[in-house]
């Protein structure tokens, strides 16, 4: 049972990484296309929503092996 | 079952944060795009977004790190 | 079971207040590129309606943390 | 048994509260992008809507605390 | 088990009532933004149709009641 | 399991109504709001269809009261 | 489990019923409000089809009577 | 569990109904909305698919009401 | 388990049989109402479709029916 | 167990044909009313669709049938 | 339990199936429509498809024969 | 349970070949349709895509056969 | 339960490189369509895409023959 | 349970990376069609973008090995 949260925790936070970090990055890729001279600026937010999406999912990961090493 | 409640409530936050941020970070960078202009007020209204967003999935850390060390 | 229980609350609470505070700083973003001059009545509309929206997941992360010290 | 109870109930009225208020609000801020001078008009029904929306969530609030304390 | 079906009762109800009262408002201010005249008959036909919705959730909240005090 | 019974029958009930009844006054409002002049035998169609998708459900809440005083 | 069998049947009735027959108010609504000419004919064809849709789920209720006084 | 398959065979059998006649009938009104010269054509073809549509949900009512009585 | 096994295979007979058939006869009748002169070859075309959709729903009856008098 | 083998595998079956046989025959009435000079050659390409797609869901009802007379 | 593994592997087989050849055969049905001078080198591509396609459905089709027969 | 494990093995590759399969030919066939003369060009990225693809269901089914004589 | 773990492992892999790599190639293939003369580029960029997205069903396959041989 | 649980991780982490990547180069692929110019700095955002979405994917799939081998 151990082990099975362990996989639930990095498995539910790999998706919500995923999901959210995935949604963020296309719609900035599709910007750029859609105007290049924007692109530093637009690069400098996608780098900020990366980072916070990003905290839960890595809070996952660390609870995940904490799980592991416990 | 400790561990799998810890798993379950990051799981689950990191699965919500990560949907409503990325919903906010996207329309965000695509409306950046369509008015640079305007940049500064979109991003702060987006900092405003996601932490309110941030609030709930970081409680759900909380508490499963407190379940962790209970 | 207790354990599991706050988890399941704050969960749900932290997938409940992401999508709707999501949808809401979304179309605020959104509609404040469109028409930047209407920021300030816009932002306070958002700002109404995630307060209303944080209602009953606060509640959700209060009983939580009842849960959790009970 | 009792815990999980008032965790299900909180839960799914987070999910529905947030999920029509979410709808509403979102339609509410769009609609005054496009017609400003309107704003005062779509607030009112605004808030009769999200006042009704809460009914049936803030009782499964309620009975979730009757059930915290029973 | 009496808990849990308390719960189960409001909080389906609470999703249903959200739902579709959440669509119902939500067409109302769109409306009422696209034609700024009809709006009192606009909400006549909101009122009578949120009033529609409710009667079942309502019944799922006073049985829920029953529950909690039977 | 008989409160759950209840619970589950008024829930499901109180789903349908909404999903239905919600379908059916959102598209009279927006009709209403793009043919004003129709507005009466818009009503009457919608009093209509409401009536006929309330049946069920309706019956759903006998049977919710009639398992509860049984 | 004789409760519970009755509250399936008559709640997928009602769900059903009422997905199908919003399904069809709706579209008649929205057809009188396109072409108000054309009301009597879109009203005969609804009510047949309101009429087909139900007889399975009025069975379905039937059937949840029979089990409740069996 | 007698009544439970009998609940289930309805209950299925209401839902399959109710999706596949809405479908029909719905994009009759519109037809109708849109050509209402061709409105006994249309209503022909619309009988014969009802008709095909009910066949397997009348067979689960028929096997429903033989789970019943036997 | 017998019967709820008759109950299984009919139910999702109908199912597959209605969204099958539904789709089938929508097109036909949304086909009918752009292209009336079409109408006659347009059935032919309908009823062998529904004619091969309805084959495995069939023998889902049949074997519901076996199962029902084994 | 036996019973509701077969029951699975025919459902499925069922399921699976109707979706695909749907997808074809609708994609082929519209093109009919959308070239009606071309419909024997779509005709045919349907044909060989549907023989395609029955193989499987044909194989599933006759080890239907051989759990059934096992 | 050795028949509802057959059941399953050619049922999932069976949907896998229909869902891939449905969506390739419906699409070559439209651009034939669109392109009736283009059809036998689009006929030459379905064919090849629905054989890369058919692989692994006929291959749980094999699986669930020879479950059926060990 | 090694049955079992056979057919879920083989059942999900069969279900994400055809998905993936099945979206990749048909925007193949649409392309083709779009633009005849690129055909080969686009057959031979196809091909590569759909061997892309395959990879992991084959290795699913090596995998089901592996078990199955085992 | 062994068989069940590499059987899952190597049916979520295959649904995911499905997923991914069918959503590339899709995509691939339709701008190819659009713009031939920049066919080369885009492969590179839909090789160097597909690896990335292979990386981890190619760990889950390496982890279910892992399974298999222990 | 162990080697279920390693099937989980790596499961969960192939279908998150597979989604969040494919929507990324997906995107890319798009944009290279539309603005074959910027290929340079589409590309590399999309490299940021795999990389930050694989962190989190490749932790399950270290934690998948470690569960193995422990």
């Amino acid at each position: 049972m151990t082990f099975m949260a362990a996989a639930l925790a990095v498995g539910l936070g790999a998706l919500g990484a995923a999901i959210g970090n995935g949604m963020i990055v296309k719609s900035t890729v599709e910007s750029i296309a859609r105007q290049p001279e924007a692109a530093s600026k637009l690069q400098t937010t996608m780098f900020v929503g990366v980072g916070i999406v990003e905290v839960v999912p890595l809070a996952a990961t660390v609870i995940a092996f904490l799980i592991m090493f416990s």
